[in-house]
């Protein structure tokens, strides 16, 4: 855990986005942050290739928290990071997409400041960018929609009646995280709000990795469709978009020309 | 423009996120298209340090759009876009940010598939990501925000009351792109629908350059905090976020530990 060949002595923490799943779509920045890390500290979805890439000498530790049970507390992860760092380690916190969007992110900011170590966000490369990218589609297009809205189906208290209803009108669009469990909620309240029942919906599980899936349904055939197609691995649920040709999107999009 | 090295026969469209501004933010799947690239079309944004990425042989074309004069048209980008590519070149279309986020991505990927040409989306880090990192914050937090709202300043005739009415709630968070001109508009639609005056707003202005800029206002003094800051490059505005620590925020944040 020497860092005399990184001018540090006292420790720092990048929070670093890993991307989508696709090691290149790691930035070169994150790339830099991962060979100079002492600890790599990561979620349980990061894929093994991006974790080959950290530096031989790095310790990797793994502080996932599985789907909806916990298995690290929060106060776990926030200890054990300070911990580290004060130890004089330079340690990459590693969180899947970009760690602003949905990445619980302040939480360990906070800790790590109150300890006096210095950190720095490397921003990652969010799922919502790569899953509409797999289907051919923009999040935004102009004459359909002037803006996008991010969710979580983790935490939809702070979702309100008008934020439904908003987004139950034609030619929305909504990414939604972790949407795969509150398919059958988030359906009934669009559907409540007068959303249209033949909307869209398209869900990218392992958006950019090779085993990612596509599914096309509607809002209408959402949780039925959706427990039909067995979908294990993280989804982005695409609220108001159809691949833009299912054939090309699904078989070559991916295709590299390299 | 020989594409020989290449196996492809036909020409071929890559439409690539360039990122914020930073040539680290870059992914790697963006630096090996960049680099097979026979012609790099790009935006007017797009930084020198950027373009000095593209292989030696790659011919560059500005078609870059000026603010809010357009002096190329977009259907003039999407006639040379397939003119350069049924030639039998590689190109990539270099698009600011990500292009499926504000990117008129949709039209050029029309153009080219109604003449048979393929194409692929390399999505790329968003201006939101890169600014909001650049002040220590998240775009989403928990408890305080489950959803976050990109949007234009260039087209809010989308935008409803009830659009409005939902932002100006308290704990809100939005990502306006393009947001400088109609700074006055926003402001005045928010605090008619309830918003808290004293709402923070930061502006990000070159977000992950090396000139980058933060501005620190409320939605109060939004307008005129603007006018006297006189930004000309392109800021990222973001309602309901504050830098977590001025001082940090603005001095150590971005600074390389390299």
């Amino acid at each position: 855990m020497s860092t005399t060949t990184h001018h540090i002595t006292q420790g720092h923490v990048d929070f670093v986005g890993a991307g989508p799943g696709d090691p290149e779509l790691l930035t070169l920045k994150a790339m830099r942050a991962f060979e100079m890390a002492d600890v790599v500290m990561h979620d349980r979805l990061i894929s093994d290739d991006i974790l080959a890439l950290a530096g031989k000498t790095a310790r990797l530790v793994d502080v996932g928290k599985a789907g909806f049970g916990p298995s690290w507390k929060q106060s776990d992860i926030d200890a054990l990071l300070v911990e580290t760092a004060l130890t004089g380690a330079r340690v990459v916190r590693l969180k899947s997409g970009d760690p602003t969007v949905f990445g619980r992110l302040d939480e360990e900011i906070e800790a790590v400041e109150a300890a006096g170590v210095t950190w720095r966000i490397v921003p990652g490369l969010t799922a919502a960018s790569a899953a509409v990218a797999g289907i051919g589609q923009s999040l935004t297009r102009r004459g359909r929609n002037s803006s996008v809205r991010f969710l979580t189906g983790h935490d939809m208290k702070g979702f309100a009646d008008h934020d439904w209803a908003a987004l139950a009108r034609s030619g929305e669009v909504a990414a939604i995280y972790m949407g795969k469990k509150s398919a059958r909620f988030i359906q009934g309240r669009l559907i409540m709000h007068g959303a249209d029942r033949a909307t869209p919906v398209t869900l990218v599980e392992n958006a950019s990795r090779p085993d990612q899936r596509v599914l096309v349904t509607t809002l209408d055939k959402l949780p039925t469709d959706l427990a039909t197609a067995e979908m294990d691995g993280p989804a982005l649920t695409l609220y108001g978009l159809a691949p833009r040709d299912a054939a090309q999107a699904l078989t070559q999009l991916n295709k590299e020309f390299a």
